[in-house]
């Protein structure tokens, strides 16, 4: 599909004058702006997390409302990593924080007694010092965002990794996927330009390669080995690509992966940036799930490793505040940090930035926030890292539960998360199924996950829409329904799978 | 410059395989990624309003920390529209429901009594409302935006134009910029692709024709006649562009205008959309200063005109919560209505709104407080009517008193604004100076600015950024410093200006 998009913009460029002119005033009654006429790579795009399935939930969101006979009497929301919406609570300091920055009135002397009966004393404080350096949430920022923050979280990758970070080389952005799509763009020399990419892989990176019109070089994870990679699998993948043509010049890591859930190993880490030094790529490590680590493996470093200096030689590495336990997705935040990268290339890049003026002044506060929270001793601390502590507990427990449920039914297997917030269970679809779904001009994993819907609510997403071997089915659910409501849950995707495989076997 | 970005990228796309293995691993010294390797339409865009003067701008401010020997003791930046860096107060209702989203905690009744302390009744029931709609702030919304919001938005621009709009075919956005990127984006078939901007123009449209390989085709605004829009300058300009090959599919209108502030009257504005369905084309109205108008001609109702239903036949319009009388541009929000846009074109701009997921969620509410403002007879009207009014007549004597100056002063003759917020003067700059600037490697306005920015430390943008007739020089200047500095602010300009005459007086 890939590949057709860029031939594809190749022809377009090579088109001739003919078409140009079809437009033109001779021909006043032709539609001026259709799907056939507009821009070809955004109509060949395909994006999955938002797709048939998503769509098709939101209208049954609005059925529900008046139609009572379901058996059910809402959508949830499966298909999306959005803890908010399935009503995780938001942590307390970062929301008092953010609601002073918005209203600086609050700060002035003649409401201090009123305030101190509804904020701590040291979210006021971290509110102040933030205002002293950004001015006004409504004004623009610097376009590599606010430089206070920036430093803030070079001293964050610091304590982290043990190796000191430069504010100049970190870019704040509005959530990571604007980091993903900037870097992609700007590596992007031609259609030739080759990534690789994994799969199964979250399809940001599919969409922003075919909007680029530049290559996706596919490596494949192992199912059977717990979705680890493989670096000889890299080593054909290149080697391959290379030889048919294809300028391969970034690796994409997703870690821990989705829509798989594992994280990577430190020896498997150091493997990944020789293969990069040696093939000379650029490494883009999205790392947004660093916290979201359930299964630290045999080392208890690798848990707490990322890409980062001194390993990587040349890193674009991508975080965010829509997940961890953080999970403010709506508020559009994250960083973007440069190693070792050309500075004129990071001229460039902030070039780019600006175009777009500067990332949204309260996403920039969270990324401060996510980086720099209460400490030990601090009148908020307490309550912050119970907070965290009740939320990853609480992952944990879910995505046990979901892998035992999955694993529970006939004609699924399910390797358990080691990190994020998904699982990525295998489905042997039974032919009558695949039969069935062909009758409706479905892929087979789309037409179960289509059925699950319409029985219970629960919206998925085909593993179609993220890759997979051929021949295989699969489908990515979150794990966040609310714990509460866990079990249900579970039992309502059972019933529905067996009620399916009932009516489709063989 | 746009055209041999287009040429390049055809090259770039025709290159043959020898370019592409560059970087194989058989060469392993050479450097992965540079400015020579980049994409290079991103490496050719050219984006004024945050380029070689703010770059200085910014390093200056820096040496204000240590160098007290300057004359002026901080940067005046004048280059960008954005008021609230300049001290311009927040809309104070609006900012309480900001606040009170953020932090839903305060709306539990045991905070009640403390928090009509602090706030107006009618703040927490807005709050109340958008939250019972959006759920957290913390959670992605729709990709096309919150489903109330858009409906406060369909029924604003009901009122506003007396015709009735559709929440279905509103996309909230990142402010105006992000919905022109991707409206320009999707009307883009190939290079060929056409677009009319005006010259002067807001660089944003010329940055992104250059980023997305569309060809720019460019009309000219009457600086004789304050800067109007002659539809004849239009008819010539796609014909003789369509007699070139370019395939012309769209016009940008930005009324008010930007940089050069005049107003289109109703005449006019029918006489551009009459010529836009004869020739075929979409109309782009870039309206985000429709509520910064100065000067309303003979016929009231002009002023509050904007391209819309039911005179548009086909159309994008932008609008903004950064400009008019708000100026929360930190926020990133605003809206783009589709009027009579092909629905499944709509649905493409959809699946691209949902690869960023959604528009941030604060920016979201900042739209919908800007369409849904305090009614007479709330708590809160007279304040708000009171604060809008304020910045409103501020800026008409900021402006007035700054045309005066540039009038005042000796080669240099400026248009007064209608609307917007910025003035664009031109200068007649001496063959001394054109000399000098030659010496530097510097166009002339880009002289003359960078020489005001060292003498006075304001920074303004030269005229060859928005693009002007050859051979003649301006810049643009905001006026928004703050109304007790303005005069000094004028005599600042006034006292280098006169410096400069006599330096290189011919």
């Amino acid at each position: 599909m890939i590949q057709t998009a860029v031939r594809s913009l190749v022809q377009a460029r090579q088109r001739p004058l003919t078409l140009s002119l079809r437009y033109a005033s001779s021909k006043p009654h032709s539609k001026v702006l259709t799907t056939e006429t507009m821009h070809p790579l955004v109509r060949q795009m395909e994006y999955a997390v938002r797709g048939a399935l998503p769509i098709r939930a939101e209208a049954l969101q609005k059925e529900l409302l008046t139609d009572k006979t379901k058996g059910f009497d809402k959508v949830v929301f499966c298909n999306i990593g959005n803890p908010q919406q399935l009503n995780q609570k938001p942590i307390t300091f970062f929301r008092q924080v953010a609601s002073l920055a918005e209203n600086p009135e609050l700060l002035t002397p003649s409401n201090r007694e009123a305030l101190l009966k509804l904020y701590p004393a040291d979210a006021i404080a971290r509110a102040e010092v933030l205002l002293k350096h950004i001015g006004s949430v409504g004004a623009y920022s610097h376009s590599k965002g606010i430089h206070h923050i920036r430093e803030n979280v070079a001293k964050f990758i610091e304590r982290r990794d043990g190796f000191p970070a430069e504010p100049e080389n970190i870019f704040l952005t509005q959530g990571a996927s604007s980091g993903v799509q900037t870097v992609i763009q700007i590596l992007t020399q031609n259609s030739k330009s080759g990534f690789m990419i994994p799969i199964p892989q979250y399809p940001l990176y599919s969409a922003t390669l075919s909007l680029v019109g530049a290559t996706p070089v596919p490596y494949y994870l192992e199912e059977s080995h717990n979705w680890g990679l493989n670096v000889d699998e890299l080593k054909e993948a290149v080697h391959k690509a290379r030889a048919d043509g294809t300028d391969v010049r970034a690796l994409v890591i997703i870690n821990p992966g989705n829509p798989t859930g594992q994280c990577l190993s430190e020896e498997n880490m150091r493997e990944i940036i020789d293969f990069c030094h040696n093939e000379r790529l650029v490494l883009l490590a999205d790392e947004v799930y660093q916290t979201n680590i359930y299964k630290p493996k045999a080392a208890p470093s690798t848990a707490s490793k990322r890409f980062s200096n001194p390993w990587a030689k040349k890193l674009f590495s991508f975080h965010s505040i829509s997940k961890g336990m953080i999970g403010e997705c709506g508020r559009r935040g994250g960083y973007l940090e440069c190693v070792n990268i050309d500075p004129k290339v990071m001229d460039q890049l902030y070039k780019i930035a600006s175009v777009s003026l500067c990332p949204n002044v309260q996403g920039q506060i969270m990324v401060d926030l996510m980086t720099n929270p209460p400490k030990q001793g601090d009148e908020s601390f307490e309550k912050y890292q119970g907070e965290i502590d009740s939320i990853y507990q609480s992952l944990i427990r879910r995505s046990n539960k979901l892998a035992q449920c999955f694993n529970s039914m006939e004609n699924m297997t399910c390797n358990e998360a080691e990190g994020a917030m998904y699982l990525f269970p295998q489905l042997k679809i039974p032919q009558k199924a695949v039969d069935a779904a062909k009758e409706k001009s479905m892929a087979p994993d789309t037409f179960y996950c289509m059925a699950m819907l319409e029985a219970t609510g629960v919206c998925v997403i085909p593993g179609s829409g993220f890759g997979q071997e051929p021949g295989t089915w699969h489908f990515r659910s979150t794990f966040l329904p609310e714990e509460h409501l866990f079990d249900k849950f579970c039992a309502d995707l059972k019933g529905f799978h067996k009620k399916f495989m009932d009516t489709y076997k063989d």
